[in-house]
């Protein structure tokens, strides 16, 4: 949908992996090629993007080696990346370039598609010493064709920074809501918008999440034990009345998060 | 704003502690007697609403005590209930109805006012044995005619709810902007919707939520304990790699979050 609204809009091929979804598939991508057969999905094609769950992007390269000329390079819309780069690029080679658009939503399946979705958010993209030029090339063309602003780091530094801002928020929201709720369900009739922001993420498929927090869980761990000691510090002082010291956490929260976001 | 919009609007007489603030609120508030002298503000009013932070409501009891007409009842707009109930009950007695509008944002001051802030949110009123018949019915046409719904509770049952509810989440969201951004801030440029709205809260001003934090520590120990309990279980699940246990802990937030909510 995003790649087809501009003046030289691509070509798109969709491979759907369940037969069911066809009629939606089709109805949401009119003018697209769908089909549930990935040797038809993938001929004749210029570059193959997969968006798929972390663990179904790692086991596709040795699938995609068998069936793609070796010269069509390949991409990825993965949350974790040191894992899936290593991977791909064992089996794809050089023409696997990792990305992670950072736009999304508590909500999936094709009837979730926005065309707006990718605008104005940030595709981080991870090359290595190895990703061929032109792959990378064509690859940074079809993010920012999609609607993404780009940016480049390793992927283990991608996994690093995703674990605080985005991997850790998802495992925070969802022991949030355990906590306030599993005892008295009720009062979630008592919610108000602060609630509903800080727990949205809860709301996201818990298949697709509990890999790719698994698969990032060396980074995440290490970031669930800073936000622990954090905690425990801000219980603490609570426990002491020591007013002085909860002001200060609570002002070093807001400045940090005051700073410029995208 | 909020009630003067309907067919036969409240006259509001507006008592603002600062004289800096004197333009912006007669700017904002057109219509409305505004003053910096309580004793002005409050003469021949019917109903006295005390908007200011927890410990300032529960300090001006005596104040109001001294110069308003017995027969005048008393509200509030406190987050926490049990001990400001306690005090204005014993400077007023029972014409003073607590109560904590479930609306608002990370803003503060005169700026942030909207009409229709409380729009549809609940407004939790906690009455007691001792609370006067007819207090209360003013109390309740006052809120209901900002646009809120109603509820009742105790003092007590309401700060354990609000507690889970709205205290912790805000606790939460500070140390997380602290775990996610102290010791690398420029990962903030990296953040997506989730970081943005998981920590939004946390903008809030820290003077007024580190008294409505400490008013009501005792709940909110308990509800970290919970949720530090919850958080050591994700944990343990993500270091043994136990996908059925991490899937398991996601789906239960889900359903939870899931309920209805107003």
């Amino acid at each position: 949908m995003a790649l087809q609204r501009g003046a030289s809009p691509w070509r798109v091929s969709v491979w759907t992996r369940s037969e069911a979804s066809l009629p939606a598939v089709r109805t949401a991508l009119p003018g697209c090629r769908v089909s549930c057969d990935l040797k038809e999905a993938v001929e004749g094609v210029d570059l193959v993007v997969l968006c798929l769950s972390p663990q179904a992007i790692e086991t596709s390269g040795d699938l995609l080696a068998g069936i793609l000329p070796a010269s069509v390079p390949v991409t990825d819309a993965g949350s974790v990346k040191a894992r899936i780069v290593a991977s791909l690029e064992a089996a794809l080679g050089g023409r696997f370039i990792g990305a992670h658009p950072m736009a999304g939503s508590e909500q999936s399946r094709i009837a979730a598609a926005r065309a707006d979705l990718f605008d104005g958010a940030l595709c981080i993209l991870t090359p290595t010493a190895d990703s061929d030029a032109g792959a990378l090339d064509l690859v940074r063309r079809f993010w920012s064709d999609a609607g993404s602003r780009l940016c480049q780091m390793s992927p283990d530094d991608h996994d690093l920074a995703v674990a605080r801002i985005s991997h850790l928020p998802h495992a925070l929201a969802a022991v949030l809501v355990q906590a306030a709720l599993s005892n008295s369900p009720e009062i979630a009739g008592l919610a108000g918008s602060g609630f509903r922001d800080t727990t949205r993420v809860a709301l996201g498929p818990e298949v697709l999440w509990k890999e790719i927090l698994l698969d990032n869980r060396e980074h995440l761990v290490t970031a669930i034990g800073e936000l622990q000691a954090r905690l425990a510090a801000l219980k603490q002082a609570l426990i002491a009345g020591d007013s002085s010291e909860v002001e200060t956490i609570l002002r070093e929260a807001r400045i940090l998060r005051e700073q410029p976001q995208p």
